[in-house]
């Protein structure tokens, strides 16, 4: 029986474990999209306990509390810390299996140093213990932790209307040597159909300079905030879309649209879907312009409780995946930004398993010269970021492509220490390629796997963002 | 190489090994969800030979049949028993990996206690052996056998009109102590569109003692049968549905379909899809009032041939899966229930293996205090009750949701025999576990997963039904 | 570790090795579907260097290479042999897990007798030894390849247009013992909204010896083609369908649509739809007369970059698998075709892998007396062809049906060197059923399980197509 979590964990093939420690593990960290607030950066935040750490803001953990029966008020209320965690350590025992239960464990063994499970008999050690650690501990708060876990350069996702006022102030300080770089998501510009849309094109005006009155405007702020995201040293963007539904429209038709949303009208869901299509066109063209790397994540469905959204807003832990929606419109709008010679680079994650394949064998057919890997499937998204999944989407990129072109893992994650899922991706692929070596899959060069792994875990990500 | 079917069977880690033969064997069963013949149970059944208990009324055993080029005679016409179960004898063989393989070896073992495989040259020496058995064994008559596999609890599916007289006879036999209760399956009162939709209406306003003439009059009629159903102590439901299509429509025009189709009118499939959607989510209401578990079983496409179902009716082996169709309705059906307070437990099965982490992930948006698992993935159904599927539909679980929380197996069958499948579900939930935990992705405490076993096996089913 | 693609590659247990070695490679071949051309066989076609015989033609190599940023004069231009195959060697390490890595290896080793792995550092050796061998062995001649694979028949894909006259002289010529038949595709035949399609007809119609004015004439060419390719021996056909949509209309309809079309007006997609499943179906019930077996390759989405497809044409690696699209079309076809009494043997495959299990589900509700696996899963097609891929196509097919029937592999190649998939696929089956039967999963007659092999390897296909 192997110990649990040991140095070994995951790897059960000699050139596995060849792999992980003598090539992944001494690379450093791009983490090139995720939702870390910057200021928690700059102010070098502390974190007072356990529970603020790691309960606050992370809805993985939420989901796993409420299917378990836990009251909202030790999730997202305002019960004391400890009975927070303490009803979480209840609930990890019996989630084997969930990430959660890996990523947890992983955390508590990788910074905190504590190696015993999680459970209602440790419990209270472990607070105890892990909370002197963040009270005493440089290395626990937010800048000890990104310098620990070698993270080179980080990715936010940033509204188009932000001020990137801590991105500027964390590039003019010399002190601190990981590059933290905006990503354009323009979320809100998208979301027609949001009550909130008018006042958002508002805000929007009133941070590039501009009186949004209609299309040719909202393109030109558009315009001018990337600009603006561009000198701050932003390369990638990122589109958080249910489903692509390709309707070109003539540009009249969406300002039309755009128009009648302003002054408050319901449109239909096609006039909605025109719109989306049309401006998640003109920003493509934009991002091949700037040279900008588009990421599309798709087939989320979002706020699906509305009583829980009404309570807790979006990202709560109440979404959840589309199945079956197909790739049809993705195709098409790919491929009339090849016909217009403005397709960026373009990384595509879908949150439904069954896609997987289909994405990759569309990635395949936009290719570019002297670039690795132009158009390609994402590392495993959301509800795929378990051990099955990561597996799942290796294996596919790898039959039905070109593994050694594969940007690698991110941690989609607003907690600094998420940084161990790194870590545990790692492990996935040093097992995989590690196996194929072992069984005869591949040949025994284990100098050229641990190369391609090297690319898989930094290179190629640092080559195709321009890092 | 391992013995077939020995006592290790399935079980390839130590910890599998001491899950399996510590924790899970020893458990009781709940079905709570089959379709076998209450009358059978109360009338104590004798099999006449080892074709009527085996191959009557077995689809999956007439599917592989069929697919051999077997002929009907031999499958559900009036061929003479011996030379039915000859032929398949001579097809069992040649279905490496298909369940009934597995199913029909444990089946002999573990109740007839006979442990060759079954093939041509053995077929009739088991022929003769096992219907010695059925002629002399009590233990191998229908309440011996539901006794020997320690069944606790048995859940039947019925029609609102059914009389439950074969229940009610049960349930005052008290030298019968496994409880056999009806469980509501109001498919007809579902099925508008069928020719016999009518005439049922009239039989079910005869079993309510009613005069169903409009929408109102249903619906009252649908609560007293409710009501006597619970008072025989139903306390589960099942819809089976292709696809929830989310369509509300108001009361007035439910009324209005209703009435039209009662006067033998054919309806559009949009003015049936509005019917099936009020009155699936009228009955869901009634439901959470009842504090009874609602089963959804989605994606399975009925008498795909017609020729067949014209000749041998529903439920013969010519129904399929359907593929791509998505989780959307069922996701605005839950909300809506949710929004109203009348959301009941609900185990969702879907036929579709590539909805499964979309169902999960849905389901983990509704969730409710105190109650662990509310909404949750049911066991592997039908096309997917197979090694592989059942392992998928645990990892998925696992991965994507509370393991701790799930339901466990149910045998959805209509042959007394099929309570091996619990045995092989069992075997394979440990070996998952048991795998996890030899290779260092879950702590060492084999007693915790014990109890999580056991909690799956038999406890969880216990408290969620309130049997 | 195993060695390289050693004689064990793939075959992980003892059982699995002894299915292989002594059942299944010493069964014949018969590819019953590939893209070769006659003309190269009677003519025994040499080729002059590795680019020629690899890089010419197969759009698996070519999508790995333009994936990794490789121009398109070292791929499908006008770029020497030595530097394509170089790039392509630079492109191969970089591939683990891609099928082209485990076919390249495996026709060096097997048809070269070559048994290093190719990377940058062997191409110059492995360019010039096997351009060696190229220039002086007869048995890397198209007939010596065929040959030495022991294929026994071959079936072709020919456009009804054909004049066949390459089949004709194979099957005169007595020094040549491998059958070549051609394969009824009439691809250009369904495609109505193609540019190329009235000029297509008036090629069948001189074909024919008909002038095509309309749709009954259109029927009548087609059937005096199909008498044509009947006397060529064919037996086999074979329809691309992205998905079948179920559209019957009266014939005086499509009349109209055909004889529209033939003027050159656009039609809807509707209209096209109803012409495809009009022709669809009036060619399957005289593939049923003929007694053929139909093949259906389901979901392919061709030519998605158009930019490529004007410069290239198609073929050339811009094909996407399509994701969800189901199979309810597929469903009525065969149901409408059973009702009529012609529904021909039939093998559908399917590009998206989610639909495997309900291909499998579906098509076990299509039986006959006497033939076994009428209708059923082809082997894992195209973006399928991969490890993974195989392995899970015939686990469900064996989970949902009766593996015992399955007609196993065929290339579907451009390419002779092909024959290595067989060898592929065969080492792949050898290993899940040994390792079923190695885990107590299947008894432990290895005997009954090597009939059950060299069945799906040989016998299956050899009966079904008659042979």
């Amino acid at each position: 029986m192997a110990d649990f979590l040991n140095t070994d964990f995951l790897l059960d093939s000699r050139t596995a474990n060849a792999l992980f420690h003598d090539y992944a593990s001494i690379m450093p960290i791009i983490d090139y999209h995720c939702h870390i607030d910057p200021s928690e950066i700059y102010l070098n935040r502390r974190y007072n306990d356990l529970a603020e750490i790691w309960l606050g803001g992370d809805h993985y953990k939420w989901r796993l509390m409420r299917a378990n029966g836990v009251g909202e008020d030790l999730i997202t209320g305002c019960g004391p810390g400890w009975e927070k965690f303490k009803a979480f350590a209840d609930v990890l025992p019996r989630a084997p299996g969930n990430p959660v239960y890996h990523w947890a464990h992983l955390e508590l063994q990788r910074y905190f140093g504590y190696e015993k499970p999680l459970n209602p008999g440790t419990a209270r050690e472990i607070w105890d213990y892990c909370n002197d650690r963040l009270a005493g501990d440089e290395g626990l708060r937010v800048r000890g932790i990104i310098e620990r876990s070698k993270v080179e350069a980080i990715v936010t996702t940033d509204d188009p209307a932000d001020s990137l006022e801590w991105h500027s102030k964390l590039a003019s300080d010399e002190t601190f040597k990981t590059r933290v770089l905006p990503g354009w998501r323009p979320f809100l510009a998208m979301d027609i159909e949001s009550a909130g849309f008018p006042s958002y094109i508002e805000k929007l005006g009133d941070a590039s300079g501009i009186c949004i009155g209609d299309y040719s405007c909202l393109q030109e702020a558009m315009l001018r905030r990337m600009r603006f995201f561009k000198e701050h040293g932003c390369c990638s963007c990122d589109h958080g879309i249910r489903r692509i539904v390709f309707s070109p429209v003539s540009e009249a038709h969406v300002n039309e649209i755009f128009i009648r949303r302003l002054r408050g009208e319901i449109l239909t869901n096609e006039e909605a879907e025109q719109y989306r299509y049309a401006m998640l066109t003109f920003c493509a063209k934009e991002y091949a312009r700037l040279g900008w790397v588009m990421q599309l994540h798709l087939g989320a469905v979002r706020d699906v409780n509305t009583i829980m959204y009404d309570r807790l807003g979006p990202d709560s832990g109440f979404d959840c995946a589309d199945s079956g929606s197909g790739l049809q419109g993705t195709a098409g709008f790919l491929n009339a930004l090849e016909q217009d010679g403005s397709l960026p680079k373009t990384i595509i994650f879908s949150i439904d398993p069954a896609d997987s394949q289909a994405i990759n064998s569309l990635a395949g057919c936009f290719t570019q010269e002297g670039v690795k890997g132009k158009v390609q499937q994402g590392s495993a998204w959301w509800f795929n970021d378990t051990f099955t999944g990561i597996k799942k989407q290796i294996t596919t990129y790898a039959e039905t492509g070109a593994l050694g072109c594969f940007l690698g893992m991110l941690t989609d994650s607003r907690c600094f220490l998420s940084y161990a899922r790194h870590e545990y991706f790692r492990r996935i692929l040093c097992s995989i390629l590690g196996g194929w070596a072992d069984r005869g899959l591949y040949s025994s060069d284990v100098e050229c796997l641990g190369g391609l792994v090297q690319d898989i875990c930094y290179n190629n990500v640092k080559k195709f963002f321009n890092f």
